[in-house]
């Protein structure tokens, strides 16, 4: 099958947002947790969270300001602070549930059950028994002219993890801490397996003269 | 365990960039192909392409401009074309091979025996028999000030997808594909299950008064 540049834009909507959500491979699960400043919590599925560096620890996600997403936003905007907290196997379809449209004044972890979790006064809640749980600041943000989106950086300022899953040389093994994976809009899968390559030097290139 | 921001930036080097590359969970695992203007191909993997958006077909990857990347980044701004080719399975080693920093001279295709595919006068190489090939064509860039990395936007402008992939309503099955997500630096996971939620609508909030 072959899609054109055309072919893509004159694609039905609903085809054509599955679609291009899923040709890039999979994408990061996360809930990333909120409080506004008159204390109303709020959760959120993203599949956009990417890492952009470690010195400083950083990670950037995607959000239009016009949509549901909105929420989470603002209250980053207003408070400067919030939790990622990558999607556990058990919780798939409360963290899926958070996609939906509730209004400002409704809280995600009531209308799931999922619970919030607050520790070391970070003003955000976290998702209560998340293997890993980022507490993080905002940096900046970056509209996006190309389709009137923005890339919020924000930098993690707190981890907390399961012992369990941290290897010697510090990879998070998250099979082990079956962690998802999200294909496409709706679609979840929890790896179980991985290999480890360790860091690429060159091979020796024959000379053949 | 629970680590600080000034803990964090006191570890270890590799401890640092291990724990901090795996903490917001499985990243997309990508070969993106890359011609210069004289003709050497490049290729490199990438754990950082990211959906931006569907109308447009937007896609975006993060990259270092002092580091190996940088052929891919040149390659870019010089030709304004390039691939993005999703890591079957059956390629894992060669893909994660791309990461050793070869010169601008060397072709990985070479290096890894990947073969080069070209199609529709397309100037950038695609990964032959990847079951997902994008041909992208740059649309503009964003220098984070964050860290000195850039953000790189790319549009979608041809889509090649083997048949057998694509569900009714424009899913592409990744998993039936055995297209990788990456656990890290140099953790690799091919999922083999996945559940579908579909579009979540707010539930009717009983009125308790």
């Amino acid at each position: 099958m072959f899609l054109s540049h055309s072919d893509i834009e004159n694609l039905n909507h609903i085809y054509k947002i599955n679609l291009i959500n899923s040709c890039s491979g999979y994408k990061s699960a996360n809930l990333i947790g909120t409080k506004s400043s008159d204390g109303i919590e709020n959760l959120a599925v993203f599949s956009s969270v990417t890492h952009m560096g470690s010195s400083p620890a950083l990670l950037g996600f995607f959000l239009r300001p016009t949509t549901v997403i909105r929420n989470t936003y603002n209250n980053i905007k207003a408070t400067k602070y919030y939790t990622i907290n990558p999607i556990h196997n058990s919780i798939l379809e409360q963290a899926h549930h958070t996609s939906a449209k509730y209004d400002a004044s409704i809280s995600e972890f009531e209308v799931t059950g999922l619970e919030a979790e607050y520790k070391n006064k970070f003003y955000a809640p976290f998702v209560a028994n998340s293997p890993i749980q980022l507490a993080m600041e905002f940096v900046e943000e970056y509209n996006i002219k190309a389709n009137d989106t923005i890339l919020l950086v924000g930098k993690i300022i707190g981890l907390y993890l399961d012992d369990q899953l941290i290897e010697e040389d510090g990879f998070i093994n998250l099979s082990k801490a079956e962690i998802a994976a999200i294909n496409g809009l709706d679609g979840y899968a929890v790896p179980e397996n991985k290999t480890r390559f360790g860091y690429q030097r060159p091979k020796q290139l024959i000379q053949t003269s």
